[in-house]
């Protein structure tokens, strides 16, 4: 089968056209055969060797995918061979097959096309796993995600708001400002011309916001704690600001709040079964009904992977990048 | 009656003995005769104008007493007039007479002299909130608390060991890290000496701990984080070592980690009034069979506040000092 091999790390030139053998699925995992793949910020950090795949995990590129399942142990799901799905990897989805866990596999949804659902296992199991698990958002709360026209940006928003949130964001264009205040942000602040944190703080009236999903990090942090409300949280998916940050701990103490972190890809099989059947049950309905739309900025033929890399890297995307394989 | 007053901010001459009126309790508030007070650091930051009392709150120092009930509306609580009750105040204990809310008063417990138990409410309610409540510890968990041989400390170090919890400590010097492990931490570290990060590692196997209990803050901060397990938590309820902390984001991720702060003081009366029952029923029942024991270092008579201040000050102390009013 036809795979996109990672030649040694480095830039996009490292990614090529290359041949594996399809591989096998074991107890509870399931083949499918791939038809769109979503491209992630992650495959461009293994890519440049900076993200080696958990222990187990495939080393092709590639955390989500949609297809169909061809053969492989339905264990006691309802899924059957033949059947369109959509699910979430630990690797190997820049492939014509792939091995997904049967419990990570969910149905396309109606009204959803299958290069629309390969771009939403990624962002989904990150949102409900950080926003809902961790981040414990209650329906009225005040909401601020960082990075909003990002995959998971544009999926944080609208998932905040159908829980009748007040959602902020920031980004990086008045273009962007725009798609995320169409997705249902009260205000999302173009971060290049203003300061967020006097922004938030004037449109909370000074309370802050309930919970905060920051994949900047780095000068973020302090600057998150001082928009974040008495109890707040904040939980942090990456450190695009980068990893350091210099904090004061008064305001923590003082408005009592809760700093997170989490990554998604080294959870157990298990913990990921158990988000699959919470957006089953809570998000895929929101999806048919287009209360919650896939936000794809841009699609290209597997072959031109070098080019899907090169448009994550220049952040000009607003929402997913697909792969047609 | 007589009270202590604070003359001014600075050093332990500010303190000084004065004259008051017998304040009026009000809805569900009680009249204590004050018999004694526990000292506490937030006493020696108030007095040195780092810690202003919360809104409504007495102008005099002292956050818990023991005593007995003299008069006031005793709600729907079990007390009668003339009961003897330990209880956390907002603040006024180191005064003849005191205001204390029905709901924040315990009985004293058997076995345990008036002097014992008005230093129990300060450090036992600050325990139960960050340990249980926020870092929710559980049984057989690893915990490490810094400070361990503090009224805090040695409260933490206790309840952590009677929930069966393999507990660490880290103390200053070789005759508290004794009394420590007398308390029941496994191992206490004299930090003087010994760099916790690596002790602490060896002594798990690498595995970190799952809960820590931090009042340094700090450059402890970081080394919090590396001596966390997956899906470790840290609470700050101090910044002893400093409130700014420079920190890396990639552990907080890979790890899972959870960081929180808080104070109790502000918090509202119901939430006291919620741990006040959670310790009746938890933790009292253990200190009547002497299963947790009540730590005095030092009694001091309330004309020798200044002097009790000037040990607090030192952290020559293990366990609690106590005020004789």
């Amino acid at each position: 089968m036809k795979v996109i091999e990672v030649n040694g790390y480095g830039n996009i030139d490292v990614l090529r056209v290359g041949s594996r053998n399809i591989p096998k699925p074991g107890k509870q995992e399931v083949l499918i055969k791939v038809i769109a793949a979503g491209v992630n910020r992650p495959d461009v950090l293994q890519r440049k060797g900076f993200y080696d795949p958990p222990m187990g995990a495939s080393d092709i590129l590639g955390l989500e995918v949609s297809g169909e399942i061809v053969s492989g142990d339905l264990g006691n799901s309802d899924f059957s061979i033949g059947d369109r799905v959509c699910a979430l990897l630990s690797g190997g989805g820049y492939a014509e097959y792939c091995i997904a866990h049967v419990y990570h596999c969910l149905p396309i949804p109606k009204n959803v096309t299958f290069e629309e659902a390969a771009g939403l296992p990624e962002s989904l199991f990150t949102v409900w796993n950080n926003v809902i698990n961790i981040g414990n958002l209650s329906n009225g709360e005040s909401f601020l995600v960082h990075g909003g026209s990002s995959g998971v940006g544009t999926m944080a928003v609208q998932l905040a708001k159908s829980m009748g949130c007040l959602v902020y964001s920031t980004a990086s264009s008045d273009e962007k400002v725009r798609a995320v205040e169409s997705l249902g942000a009260l205000k999302c602040i173009n971060y290049k011309n203003e300061d967020f944190v006097e922004q938030i703080l004037n449109l909370t009236e000074m309370k802050g916001v309930n919970l905060i999903l920051d994949m900047v990090a780095g000068d973020y942090l302090q600057r998150n704690i001082k928009v974040l409300s008495y109890n707040g949280r904040m939980v942090i998916i990456a450190f695009l600001g980068g990893s350091r940050a210099n904090l004061s701990c008064v305001d923590i103490l003082t408005k009592n709040l809760t700093i997170s972190g989490s990554m998604l890809r080294s959870k157990s099989n298990s913990f990921k079964s158990r988000i699959a059947s919470a957006l089953r049950e809570t998000v895929w309905p929101l999806l048919e009904k287009k209360n919650i739309i896939p936000i794809t900025y841009a699609y290209f033929p597997i072959d031109q992977v070098s080019q899907a890399h090169a448009m994550m890297e220049s952040g000009e995307h607003i929402g997913k990048i697909i792969l047609r394989i």
